[in-house]
Parts: structure tokens; C-alpha cells; sequence
């Protein structure tokens, strides 16, 4: 029987300097600029012509793409739209594992992640939820995988600008199939929550003998 | 019967100027980030001073929340996640209304966007299927309305870096019952489908009067 140590951190943690500063900063532009909006007083195409010209810096000291993709995938990895500290498109959401083999996190999502007036998009919740459902395969007791099928069952709308609970656990794994389950909660109670069907395979991760892809 | 013209757009079409221009260099940022790496030789420091910078900038001239969430729902929404000119988390993905009552765009996903080595994010397909789901029941002949359950299965790896395809079609309706479904393609091959039950409601958008939140 596995044991678990108590409340480990799964989801990769942000420096305060070096490229996770640069992507927090970026974080917030891109709220800042939802939430400017267009009638803004802003000088737009100021902004507009800094910004290409911090991507213009980036792009000139960025290794080939294959090279990168080698090297993103040789650790853990920090790159993922949910929890990825080099993400700016990343909440970024932080999971912690359980003792009792599920994993959980909290996250307070702004105007980027609306989907109805004042909610979050409901395909913002499965981003979200098949991502923690593919950590809690990780860190649960069976194999983890790829998805295969993700039901998601929308219960009530989903608060922007309050705190959200993310769960998600592993139910059973048998011989490749693993079905693991979560929830998004508000104020205590289930606003999303997700079913998933598992496949135990993975996509090899990039060397750098073979190239990239 | 409802005719349909000729491939419609359905999504808001960026400018090139003003906001939209800046936010296009958000993404190009956001991109180039990824791209970069911990180990890039760029001066990640100065890079997050001036990305904060210009997002005090933005701040400053921001209106304040409630009046902001007035404005973003007055005309035709720009900021959502999928579609909006105004959203840099947005690949952007354009979709068209076709005569037969279905909808379709292609788009191309970067680094951003990843799940396992070289292929989209399993909750980023889900992402992009809900919303195509949700214009398709805008375009088609029923109502539209809000996801009450979404299921996705995923039949093959989506590759990022290749044209994809997104097609939305509402099959049926039934009082405020909506069957929705629709699929990501690649190289002509479905690499992810959906099916959605939407439920004939909206949140009310907020006004002036009553305030925002």
C-alpha cells in the first residue's frame, strides 16, 4: 500500500526572479489590457510597439524550437497552460497532494478567463479540471496516462474574482484504464465537476539525439 | 426554415491598431516567453521591469471594475478566452457560419497550448470545442444557451504547430434542451469530438444602473 506524506506541493513553484518574473509580469499585462479595454485613455500603440519589441528581444536570444523542446521536457516540467510558471496563459493554478491520494488547489480567476458576464468560461473550468484530474493521476496509487474521455457536468455558473477550489482524485485503475474524478467549488459548493477515462500511455518526451518531435 | 448566407463570420475581427494591436503583441510575448526558456540568455530581468511597467501604464488609465463590466457586454463581446481580439490567452480562433447551419475555422497552436510533447493541452481542445460549441448553437436554428454537460473523447494526439480544423454543428433542440457536437481535426483525421447538452439560459448582462458586480 502506498503512503503519502502530508499536503506535497505537485505543481511546479515560481521563482522570483529570472524568466517567471518576466512571465507573472506578463500575466499581468495581459489582464491589464482586458481590463483597459478598448475606450481606454491608454496610449495603445505605445504599448503595442514596447511589446513587440520585448518579443522581438526574446525571439533573437531563443534557442531553435527543436532544442527548446528537448529542454523543456529534460526536467519537470514548468511550461503547461494550467499550472506552468513559464505560462503566462497559466493562472497559475497550485496543486497539492493528499494524504488520502487525492490532490487539490485553490485559484482566483480574472476577466481572461470569463466565459458568461462575471463567470468563468466553461471551457476554462475543463481546462482546468482535465489538467488536476491528470495530476491526481500522478500522484494517486494506479498508472497515470493520457485523456481518453472527459465528462464535465456544469452544476451552477462559476465565480469570477473568488476563491475556487479545485479536487480531483483517482477512483480505480484497471490494467490501462484509470477513471479519476474532480470538482470546481465556490463558497463550498460544486459548481463543475469532471469524470474522466484515462488511457496509461504517454507521448515520448523529445531527446536530443532524435530531434524534437 | 431559416436560410443561412454564405460562410458567415461569427467571431469579432481584430483591428490592426489600438487595442487589438496591442494585444496581438501580448500574444507574440506570451509566445516568446515559452520559446525563450530559464535558459535564454535574454535579460529576463529588465524584460519583467518593462512588462510591469506597461502594466502599471495600463492600470492607471484602467476604468474601474464595474464600469469596465458595463462596457466589455454592451455591443458584441471582444474578450473571451477563444475568440476575442482583446484576450491574449485567445489563439485567436476565427469561426465562420456555413449555409448548412454549422460552423468552422482552422487554427494553428503554439507552445502555449501544449499538453504532452509536441501536441495541444487535452483541456485546451475541450476549451476550443465548448466555445465552438456554444457560436454553433448562435448560428444554428435553436436557441442558445449555457453548457450543462460536455463530454470529449479524444481519439488521436492533436499536433500543435499544424493547421488545425473546428467544426460545430447544433443537432437538435427540444424546449431549452440544445444537443450540440463538433470535433478538432488534423490532416483531415478527427483527433478530438464533443458533445454538449446546453441549457436555453443566460446571465443576465450587466447595465449601467445596476452595476456590474
Amino acid at each position: 500500500m502506498t503512503t503519502y506524506a502530508e499536503n506535497v506541493p505537485l505543481s511546479p513553484v515560481p521563482n522570483d526572479d529570472g524568466i517567471d518574473a518576466a512571465v507573472a509580469a506578463a500575466r499581468r499585462v495581459v489582464n491589464a489590457l482586458l481590463h483597459a479595454g478598448a475606450d481606454s485613455a491608454a496610449p495603445m500603440s505605445d504599448i503595442a510597439r514596447d511589446l513587440d519589441r520585448i518579443a522581438d528581444q526574446l525571439e533573437e536570444h531563443a534557442p531553435e524550437r527543436r532544442e527548446r523542446f528537448v529542454g523543456m521536457w529534460a526536467g519537470r516540467p514548468r511550461h503547461d497552460p494550467v499550472t506552468g510558471p513559464e505560462n503566462a496563459l497559466a493562472p497559475p493554478l497550485h496543486l497539492h497532494g493528499l494524504p488520502d491520494g487525492s490532490v487539490t488547489g485553490t485559484v482566483t480567476l480574472g476577466l481572461p478567463y470569463q466565459g458568461p458576464p462575471g463567470c468563468v468560461h466553461g471551457g476554462i473550468s475543463a481546462l482546468l479540471l482535465d489538467h488536476a484530474l491528470g495530476v491526481a493521476n500522478s500522484w494517486g496509487p494506479g498508472p497515470d496516462g493520457m485523456t481518453g474521455t472527459l465528462s464535465v457536468r456544469y452544476h451552477r455558473t462559476t465565480p469570477l474574482f473568488e476563491e475556487l477550489t479545485i479536487r480531483a482524485r483517482q477512483e480505480s485503475s484497471e490494467g490501462r484504464r484509470i477513471r479519476t474524478t474532480g470538482e470546481i467549488l465556490a463558497h463550498g459548493e460544486v459548481c463543475v465537476s469532471a469524470d474522466g477515462i484515462f488511457v496509461a500511455k504517454h507521448v515520448a518526451r523529445p531527446v536530443a539525439d532524435e530531434g524534437g518531435r
